[in-house]
């Protein structure tokens, strides 16, 4: 298990380095006959790739996809699909420098500490170019889940530095709201200051770090397990699986560490509608409790959510006689006991400042002298930019994985 | 994958239910020939277990582990090695009238919306009582852990509500200062003022969150993997499967929201002894960068932590002639790229307070009709305390894991 | 990945030996609302357990099974399910001479070779014991299959060294034809003569081997997948687990080799009901092709099949139009490019004589001196009537997890 | 798990169809500094190609291998190996009439039985082109045995329709000896007839069945685990994966059902050298015991091996005073309790006659009407030539798996 794959009925399975050929990723359990096509992938392969704005790396990069496999006729053969995406510019001068040097903040000495060797080129395998199959992988899964259960999947830049946006419900923001600024943040007066932020820090040949928001609407309850495998559980693995992330939190998140149970339990409200009637039976009226129960700190309200307007129903049957709830509000963030609620499931994730800076700092050579070093190249002043569409990536493969996982444990309701 | 298993090559697979006859794991992938007793087993339980002081809940069990495999004369055979902690204290009657009513913050609907059917007594598989057999396959990793390279790992309460630890350096932390207090801050003071907090909780029938931290010390460099399998994946993946924990960081964590790269990245420090000399090489004497680069942030200066002064080798060869390194700093909490430095591995976890709390709170009926519900039965008013060996056994488990994957992948050195 | 897991959706996980406390197994994935108790997993643990019969061995068992969670009032539960069955009957007597000898064609000397420390006790966790929890799953996954598809699975012993049963129609045998003999085979006058047989090699203090069919019917049609997992892929690897298994094979099995194309391809002939109608519209007659067209080599002869008069239909939808087929004969044994054809899935095992007899026959002891060795205990003069239950169990929880697989990519059809 | 991995430390994972792009492969798990270039995977697969004799289809494929990742200057990474074959002869027109029509024998109906659509060229997924990358996988494998423990792998073709090969040792074999002849047969004269019966039946527009011999030799002892990852279960289950596969069988195989024990236990015999030397401490001569102990039947006489002249040691330690052993005799085939006892691995396939044959055959529609089919195309009259190294990869697939998982429970000795 060289840890190459993510997911189970819902798998990926990576390959390629920064200054290789390429990147390949095989999905394998894509259900049949779903609709797709390169259109599908590029995208989010756009949101994802190097040179699309001022604010982000300058590296030339079309990341076009070619799906090798698994579409006949414009649909899913039910068999693996192979996507390959070619590295175009490579440059490889600009990393001759740091072939014998350890660069701070990065996996090169880890790599050798683990491998006795290592492929030196822009950081190799470890080098967050890995991430564009994942997004390919990622928008085969999203528009799975969407075609399934409505889900839509919105990631957003929640804070740069110290700039922080003003998001009332995360549930709410819309995808053309995300791209209408290049900080993919929604909140149109922080984005700009943010975007400032980003270009004065580039300036000073420094980076910044900041945080994501993502949110995935129309999750139907019911998906995660209760012991290892809770959502939460594989969704943090997601999410700290990519680049630079070091926290990670859902609903309230470090919020609760100050909280009491009485104001931190969400209250059961239920649907007019039954769950029992199925897919269809969702004509109930819904009191929404808006302004739900606030939370005492401000940090911890900040990252608080409303009810979301569009539940799933659940395609299983619920108990025999089970209600479709929902919540007044929403600190738990759409789990509960590792299992989908059906509200809103809302993380956070604390995403690093970027290492390669233009600075000269010390370090030690790969035969230990002390020496110093400026990271040349291209290189984001801040991730979380182009951070959204990789988060977003990851969150749909593992709600696709355990959505695939749950109908077969359950199979469709009827 | 129903999501009982976790890990690979040292992989736990667990059953039982709160009030069901017992708790049982199987544990695949202990080496053959280390010393293991059901006395290596029961420290980390007592820890753990119900009825351990005032501040916790008071149902009685003993959780007495029967090994029932894998165990001869005294050492491991290699082979699986099955462990069964059988329920005394189960009274069914505390839980009656929770079989027709959602509890808020429970799993309760979550289970009626996943499997249509529940086991209502004590939250049956949702109950943290689960985690008795993870703590007891955590003692056997931590063994092994110990054995193999001098690991050790230990938890501590870093804050409950307002009342927050200060421990200048986690690394330094020993067993005996956590477990000098029953709610297991080697801070004396603060954890005076957390045990009157508690207490107080408990008497207005609340309950209260808080954080705990979690440091690994004398973890090999190389463990984890480039992609998904991060170290700090997989940990987050444990750490988000136990039940209440909301957020996850590492290092400075959430710090580096608004940190710059150039403050952020930690220096690396050439040790004096050389790692290619393999593991019995480490005869230097180093250079303990102890002041360390401080954190502008208050709160992340809090977290961050010295140099441990025990640093491991790596037992396979680095690269050919790379240096052993530490960093000057551990503002990165121990890995980079997803692979672990060799510096301590510094994690923190948000947990949530309590959901049980004896306060007649509103909900829903499993049939739809509004209610009201207090719940009763003997809770834990601060779940800090009892999570502590919760969370040490799940870092084990999975540096255990990694351990042998990593020799797998590399052989020992020589 | 240490190899005492089997299975992905429905997954077994084993511990035990066969002088340990007891064997454990943990049964992940059994979807919840099945009706089980102790009494649906007994018959088949009486039908593999020790003392039997006059022609098994002495070894004195009850292998009476607990269920330790995952059943709640009478049905599963959907989460883990783990059952234990204590060893009673140990006499550890027996078995201390070959502590420090190596028996012939037992895994004395390669359990040294791989763990260095071996459990000596009647051969520890490579003894037969440890299948008792696996025939303890099987009837679980027996019970599901049987549940949702109507699938039964009934094996029989073959042949019994010269002596070979005749059987016309492998699909047409009862349980209960099987269960007339302790022999466990269906032909009345072949299961006498293997008694004899049996009882003569007893006498002479030698072992005898065998042969065992099983036969799945009514197994849907579209079980397996198309490359890794084909589903005789799974089977094989399946009946290979099981102790003294050396040969596997399907249908006409090794009479392939003298086939040509022309006769060893089975003719595909239309139901008169359609299978776009989905589970219940299996209104019309079929054509039995009875005669079916005879192989030409007498041994492939034997193993040929008619057809099946219950096949089951297909949960899940059929192409667009897609007949509902079935074969005119069964050479291919029920799988067609690794997936079930939905006619009865026909294997064969062949099954090494029992290793241990009382017999002086030269070794070598663990110090590497030459020695002889006599095998005393109580052993299996033929292993045949008691593999039958085994090899049933274990093709149940192939085709209980490929169910799974294939309803979780499919889902069920409407 | 939708079945398109094999393996778990060394990991393959494929994706590809027939007629589409063209096939990939990720291989996870190869350790760093192997070196590794296409001009290893290159011979391989011209011994899988199509048009490499007159014997074989004649479609048109270079089978040419692009390296995607993993390797760096030479040598292999450690980090995930893709490797990229594309179709380059499609000539889709030959499957047209396919499109509508179930060949028999072919996985067209098992296909929309699973799927509810298919990709009918040329067999899509289910066809055996997929296993072209398998093959350049193995080859990997080969390369990873051979440097590690001087492994080789060696497989013939042992029968094709009535002729034999008469091979007194297989493990004797060499590759130079197999590539001798197109059919792949070692022993020249049976070779010449193989060769005749096979253009006579392709003449005859039909197709003929066959079987294999593999041979691992140098397989150190200890590789397989004790339960249900036996090495025999999984080289079953490698070999039942490939297409065409319909019996598998160790040693004397199905020769055991009619032999006692007393002759089918293999005698261990003490080497002269000491296993707990380790490695390096292979110095003593060996009693060769060539004659060995005679088969009684025929057939499985045909099928023993006498004794391997170049054990591998093992590389990891034996029991503390324990002896490198070998046995007289080599009926096991090179496993014992499912693990490997350093003779050599022998195993047997019988591969089932192509199923697509020029012959008008009856058949049905996929709108279930009866009509009649001829498969054109190219096809192999003979599947053996090709499968040879097919088998060969699966086997050192499976191999370099368990040496790694091996290596990570013990390490390397000293």
């Amino acid at each position: 298990m060289p840890g190459n794959s993510f997911g189970h009925m819902f798998r990926i399975t990576t390959a390629g380095e920064s200054h290789g050929p390429g990147n390949v990723v095989i999905i394998d359990g894509v259900p049949a006959g779903l609709e797709l096509g390169v259109e599908d992938l590029q995208p989010d392969l756009d949101r994802r790739r190097p040179g699309q704005s001022k604010i982000v790396t300058q590296r030339k990069e079309a990341d076009e996809a070619e799906i090798m496999s698994g579409v006949f006729e414009g649909r899913t053969t039910g068999t693996s699909l192979a996507i390959v995406i070619r590295n175009t510019d490579q440059r490889s001068r600009d990393y001759g420098d740091i072939k014998d040097k350890y660069r701070p903040g990065h996996a090169d000495y880890t790599f050798d500490a683990k491998y006795g060797f290592r492929d030196y080129r822009g950081g190799g395998r470890s080098s967050a170019r890995e991430t564009n199959v994942r997004v390919a992988a990622g928008a085969v899964a999203k528009k799975m889940l969407l075609t399934m259960f409505g889900t839509r999947i919105v990631g957003y830049v929640d804070q740069v530095g110290d700039i922080k946006a003003n998001i009332e419900k995360p549930e709410a923001v819309t995808l053309e709201e995300v791209e209408a600024t290049p900080v993919r943040c929604p909140d149109r007066a922080a984005a700009a200051r943010m975007i400032e932020l980003i270009e004065r820090v580039r300036s000073e040949r420094d980076s910044i770090g900041g945080s994501a928001v993502v949110v995935a609407s129309g999750v139907p309850a019911g998906l995660g397990e209760p012991v290892f495998d809770k959502l939460k559980a594989d969704l943090g693995r997601a999410m700290f699986s990519l680049p630079a992330v070091v926290g990670v939190e859902y609903g309230v998140g470090f919020g609760v560490v100050t909280a009491r149970g009485s104001e931190n339990n969400d209250a059961f409200v239920a649907e007019r509608g039954r769950g029992a009637e199925g897919p269809s039976g969702r004509g109930g009226e819904r009191d929404a409790g808006t302004e739900g129960q606030r939370d005492q700190g401000a940090e911890a309200a900040e990252r608080q959510v409303g009810v979301d307007s569009s539940l799933p129903s659940t395609p299983w049957p619920l108990g025999p006689s089970a209600p479709l709830l929902h919540t007044a509000t929403n600190r738990h963030g759409g789990m509960l006991g590792g299992i989908s609620t059906g509200m809103p499931i809302v993380l956070r994730c604390a995403v690093k400042p970027t290492s390669s800076i233009p600075q000269e700092k010390p370090t030690v050579t790969s035969t230990g002298e002390a020496t110093t070093i400026s990271t040349k190249g291209r290189h984001d002043p801040c991730l979380l930019p182009r951070f959204v569409p990789m988060a977003e990536a990851m969150v749909a493969i593992v709600l696709a994985d355990h959505a695939l996982r749950q109908r077969g444990q359950r199979g469709w309701g009827g």
